[in-house]
């Protein structure tokens, strides 16, 4: 049987970092992964809430039955209320809707906004799930390089000035994916500024924000949005549950109208149940001091990872210093390439995604290797890091 | 704030049917439902099972971190042991996914095979949340009417002969949504053959077909589909619950690799909690005995259903006689409009859905309406066939 598939899927490849993850055997160091730690999941109150739902007879049948595309409608009114009040992200005109995990808030964007050939301007490195997203559109990918403040200015008004057709910026704005670099006030209020100038819109991806373990909030590119121009992504996933598949997005009424459209044609709703148990969860405990306990053990997997590559790599290998987020960007001597280094740890069972794979151009060598601290133990930190220091050693020669 | 968004979304409307579903009170009765009857969804099993697996302690901690876009291996399992051992269904080349209900499956294998201007042929009427569905990949849709056996295979034929880069014929093989019908075992056989002359792939919908109320089971076609040919699309909407969205996809494995990429793209992977519910139920409960139970609830609701029409209903008025599933199509004398008549019964409280929604050409006047009864208590199909009957003899003025 021959297939003719769709154009969008010829060029189309799984996901390396899924691929790799398949592969984790237990055994297995996964610097490789992008999980939250299960130890930051609210699981007794989670476990009570739906205990509590099961027993009201009257109230679980409507919950487990069809619901309405927009979402729950307590939760999308705790989560904008939430998303307002404490963080200013989110306006008169703007509405709120319930997505099946942060990731299809890019694709419903992707569907409302992206005709073949269309250009989306993305941080160079970016994630590569989105990049894919991008990519079942047909979108034109344009990379801007991710500075340790946000996205090189110049390059990004050159972009926009040459690039046809661009229908949006996507930006990871805080603790971004696979950099674990925070764009700065002052690059996210010129940023807004010049997608107002080029009349595109700005896609904020951002289900790390409230993931910070020092410095200062800054504030969501979406907070400092007064026409409707920025789409803000939202997740559940690393503050609840990733299993679960909730996320959301705030943006113009208008446009949230087509998200809610082109959400009836893929799956219609979002797990009903688990709104559900979000929202309950939201009502009956304090989600802020979850966080703050979920900051806790972050923080401490992070300053171990940190000061596992201070103490062992070799002086000439860099490494970004996150605020908050999941990960750590480290980076080879130039002219390195981090799929060979990749090759060698794996076979010493300590998994790492090499940096190319967040590359618009993926196949051009790239120096970079993105860590992840969330996942493993501390036990796992120390001893992968070993590993990962030797196999760098080896790799470079020395 | 002005947007651009893409072509696939200027011409596409908000679900008709779920708009009704949204303006439906408490105190409307609704035919325009689809939803199963609450009544057959497990709910002590279930709550069983998901107490069950909060209370342990090491596993819950997995099942709410991030899955496989594949889905959960036991599931994936139990559920294609199940369609291959009971019903044929999945042959030596075939694999399966899980997907975010019946509705994703439609989605998926549109975005694996569909390029702008492609055609799909569907029956006519044909359900109208995929008909969006293919709508947003700006497929072209070609309607062969439906009789009371399936498709008029001279019309299908015909569009196969005439309509350019056909890609697939859609078709809800059983206890079609809205018709009621199910096409015949020949008319099987001779689509499948017409399918492979023209080198079109079948997607087969087929979210009902174990609701059977009276009558012999007929074969899925993917059941007699040798090559890989088929793609068969399922869901636990109509059997477990339709909030938890779950469904599957069954079919070659070329064709379901890709959909698992798209998957990836969409919503990483279905909500994993409720996929072990279902993976669960399935091992420590009996499945059949449940559909049986379900069975006994829809018929008594069928057969009060179909009685009522026979007795309130003018003799010019006629409505199909389903084996199983959950609706009726009723037809008005011809040059009536369904519309019309929706128009009234929703002022005397009863939602029904005109015709004209289920049709590739929505603009044209249609004399047909969909019922559901599987929704409304029996009380509600006494009381609102009552209104029904009274609103088509003010329609046609009698």
């Amino acid at each position: 049987m021959e297939f003719h598939f769709s154009e969008r899927m010829l060029t189309l490849k799984p996901s390396v970092i899924r691929e790799i993850l398949k592969s984790v055997t237990p055994d297995m160091i996964a610097f490789a992964a992008g999980n939250p730690s299960t130890d930051t999941f609210p699981i007794d109150e989670m476990g009570e809430i739906a205990n509590g739902l099961f027993a009201d007879k009257g109230r679980i049948a409507g919950i487990l039955q069809y619901g309405v595309s927009e979402g729950y409608q307590p939760l999308r009114q705790l989560c904008f209320d939430r998303m307002r009040g404490k963080y200013q992200t989110g306006g008169e005109q703007d509405e709120l809707i319930i997505t099946s995990g942060g990731q299809q808030a890019i694709d419903l964007m992707s569907k409302a906004m992206l005709d073949p050939g269309d250009t989306v301007i993305v941080e160079g490195p970016s994630f590569i799930g989105s990049l894919n997203t991008f990519r079942t559109y047909q979108a034109h990918l344009a990379a801007v390089p991710m500075q340790s403040d946000g996205m090189d200015l110049d390059a990004l008004e050159h972009s926009l000035k040459t690039e046809k057709n661009v229908k949006f910026i996507y930006i990871i704005s805080t603790f971004q994916n696979p950099s674990g670099y925070t764009t700065s006030l002052e690059k996210r209020r010129a940023i807004l500024e010049l997608a107002r100038k080029y009349d595109v819109l700005i896609l904020e991806d951002s289900p790390y924000f409230e993931l910070r373990y020092e410095g200062e909030y800054v504030p969501n590119l979406k907070s400092l949005d007064t026409e409707g121009r920025v789409l803000f992504a939202g997740s559940y996933s690393k503050i609840l549950s990733a299993g679960i598949r909730l996320g959301y997005a705030i943006g113009h009424r208008d446009l949230i109208a087509k998200l809610v459209i082109g959400k009836q044609a893929t799956d219609v709703h979002t797990n009903l149940f688990f709104q559900v148990v979000a929202a309950e969860y939201m009502s009956r405990y304090d989600l802020d001091a979850h966080i703050e306990k979920a900051r806790g053990i972050y923080r401490e997997k992070r300053d171990l990872m940190l000061r596992c590559l201070e103490e062992k790599l070799p002086q000439d290998v860099t490494f970004s210093r996150p605020q908050g987020g999941l990960f750590v960007w480290m980076e080879l001597p130039a002219g390195s390439d981090g799929k060979a280094l990749a090759a060698l740890t794996v076979e010493q069972k300590v998994s790492i995604v090499p940096g190319n794979c967040f590359m618009v151009d993926d196949e051009k060598v790239n120096p970079g290797v993105r860590l992840n601290y969330s996942m493993p133990s501390k036990e796992q930190i120390e001893r992968g890091t070993d590993i990962l220091a030797a196999c760098i050693r080896k790799y470079l020669g020395r």
